[in-house]
């Protein structure tokens, strides 16, 4: 069971990501919705999801669903899309993305982007950002664009195949991975994603959203290690105390 | 695998509800396909049952499945949706909303209803009706109604799709939920669900039965809790020899 | 996945059973298919069977399937289905149902039964069957052909849903329960059935087979008893030197 | 959801294997595209794989699919069919064979081989190649082929059902099955099904590099033999010191 409502306008490019590692990719997509004033063109409700209906702060029932805007951006068109999570079986992973990318399709895309996360599982120093793409011409733009180009290794979920089902409809997949801690929401990892995005599409926006999002977390961060290093030196000094007791 | 039988007429609204704590919302729906001497329009037969059928007491076999009822109330008039239980899966459970919802769109209907529960755990003294809507114009609707209105948790089960599901085929989704304890068939929580609703949609009917077997069914607790009350005392006169024994 | 094979001609009954207890109304179904010399016109190959072949002694491979013959008798003509099993899961088993009826639709029938057992767990000594049907009014045709018309109970599996599902197709639906043990394999279960069957369809066979079939079983049976009541003798006579040894 | 690229030429034969005991029937298929340069004609994305996609060492992005490929040999032209895996359910293994076989009859085939292995659990010494098909006239033509027609037993998987699919569109059905340890991939095994093949369809090519791959994982096999045969000789020198040390 899906329904689409609306038409969708042409575009030239479809950017997409569902909530992954860091949330890198659901990161820099929703900032591209919201940078570029993005219009909602189509809602996709899945049997994939369970029976479950949300109510909001303001008392409006809330159903699960994907969603695709649609921006211009200077001469190029982008339609976007982005979901509340990954769907719960592959076969529903599988049947989302065609139909995505045929919606993507029918409104004249010829490019697919995922944007996803290269999991480092520490602090990433580089910050670079990964890639792969469904022809080998497709990398050779990678690499002029400072994108690593992978030589190994898979992507799981709903991430890795919107990009590479795209060449069952005849348009050309590219994906970008940003490196991610993994452990906390990373908006720096999503900022180098979109701007290696930036390098190969052209569409280029204001990233000073994603910046204060980063600096409020790494303000966190380091709130919490303080914390937690105060408790350290602390337990230091109970500690002599501590052994008299035990000697 | 899904069958539909009789055309279905024209009407304003879609009420409906599957059985869910203290059937409140069960209860609510079959009391108003008998005050409304409702007709039956349309069977549902769902493959998400389990493939048993049941004799009945006068031989004839019956299979599980859903019903829609018409009936006309004043200038009113509304469909019925009911079914002897939850589907067994969350696809079927969305598959039959949507299937429900596109036959009360084709029939004219605008609005939809879910009746449910609103467990509270304990016995309610308030018996005060919550609700939440799919678009914050009806919540004006519901507050001046007497309504509660919601602003937060989640329905689970397909009376949560019925009326969250409503605005993709472009119709506006009530929820009203009845305060009940949980543990038992509750005909006042129904009452009050079925007098919000009257507020809201003009469609008023006599309560005694409802009444009736709520009388019915606190004789029965009453007797429940005397029988064991009986017990407790009884149990105390037999301690202080047990504690004797123990001294 | 579904495949159907030639013409189904006209018909005016559906008789089907797939295994299931006593192997009653298989065993029923099969000897009609023999006694009529019926022509297979139909084969249907399902999913929902494990992806497996076997071969057979001859050497040529075989794909589990379901059958479906055609027979004359009379003025009345027949479509028999069988099947070498229940369906793996319950969605399946209302789909191949659904398919089959409306096949069954297609030719003509406006009456289905399904044969079936009604397990006693013990040696049945009355040997009577058992009914149920869609409409009073048929259970009344039942009555007067002698058959018991049930009132309780459930029908579990397919042999339950092919009766039960004939009115969505505006099709009557009998099913008739013939009493065995359930622990073995029953002939004289699946005779009785045919012939309360006969009573009411006006299709009566030769019983001859499934009475050598019978006296086949029973011949073993007695055997086996013997044997047992044998061997319990036997260990009463030792039973004393073994005792002399404990104690 | 499938998709399918590309028009499918005439062809007589369907050839098909998916990975299976010893890849037996896999590398023949595999062997067959290579020495037949055979065209890549189709390629069948399934949901019934996980959804996962791989970076090959070129960067390029890889998703697992089923193939098509097309061939002429001689007068005669064929449609070899292969794939990475067997589909994760049974009802994906049904589906995506009747698909294939849909595509096979449209293009104008009427025999269709199945190739697999007949696991032995041990050394096979006079390397037979076994056989059934959907016709007991095919038998014939096995026997005169040198093939073993097998008398019982069952095939698993998805070459069961390539074969024996067949019938329900009108076409014949073979399996050659050819025998292998079951514990390593069997060079040989492929070459002894691919010689049956030839006899039977006039298909022939070299098997120089099925020899050679045989060969490769002979000698893998023996250095492995001839250094656990050393261990197991010099764990009997140290034993004596060992039990010094313990006594």
């Amino acid at each position: 069971m899906k329904s689409f409502s609306r038409r969708i306008p042409r575009a030239d490019l479809l950017i997409g990501a569902v909530p992954g590692a860091g949330q890198v990719g659901k990161l820099a997509v929703d900032h591209l919705i919201a940078e570029l004033r993005a219009d909602l063109v189509a809602e996709i409700y899945s049997a994939a999801f369970p029976p479950q209906i949300y109510i909001q702060s303001d008392g409006v029932a809330y159903m699960p669903r994907f969603q695709l805007y649609h921006a211009e951006h200077g001469s190029k068109s982008a339609l976007l899309f982005t979901g509340p999570s990954q769907p719960e079986s592959g076969e529903a992973s599988y049947e989302l993305t065609s139909d995505v990318l045929e919606m993507a399709k029918d409104a004249g895309v010829n490019e697919v982007y995922s944007l996803a996360a290269y999991i480092l599982g520490k602090e990433p120093t580089e910050r670079a950002v990964h890639g792969t793409a469904t022809r080998p011409e497709l990398l050779e733009r990678l690499k002029l664009a400072g994108v690593k180009v992978m030589d190994g290794g898979e992507i799981n979920g709903m991430n890795g195949l919107i990009f590479a089902m795209a060449p069952i409809r005849d348009m050309d997949g590219i994906c970008l991975l940003g490196e991610t801690a993994g452990y906390y929401v990373d908006a720096l990892g999503a900022k180098e994603v979109l701007k290696a995005l930036a390098r190969l599409s052209g569409i280029e926006v204001d990233y000073s959203r994603l910046d204060a999002l980063a600096a409020e977390a790494e303000k966190a961060i380091r709130a919490m290690m303080e914390e937690m290093s105060k408790r350290a030196d602390a337990s230091h000094e109970t500690r002599p105390g501590h052994m008299d007791y035990i000697s």
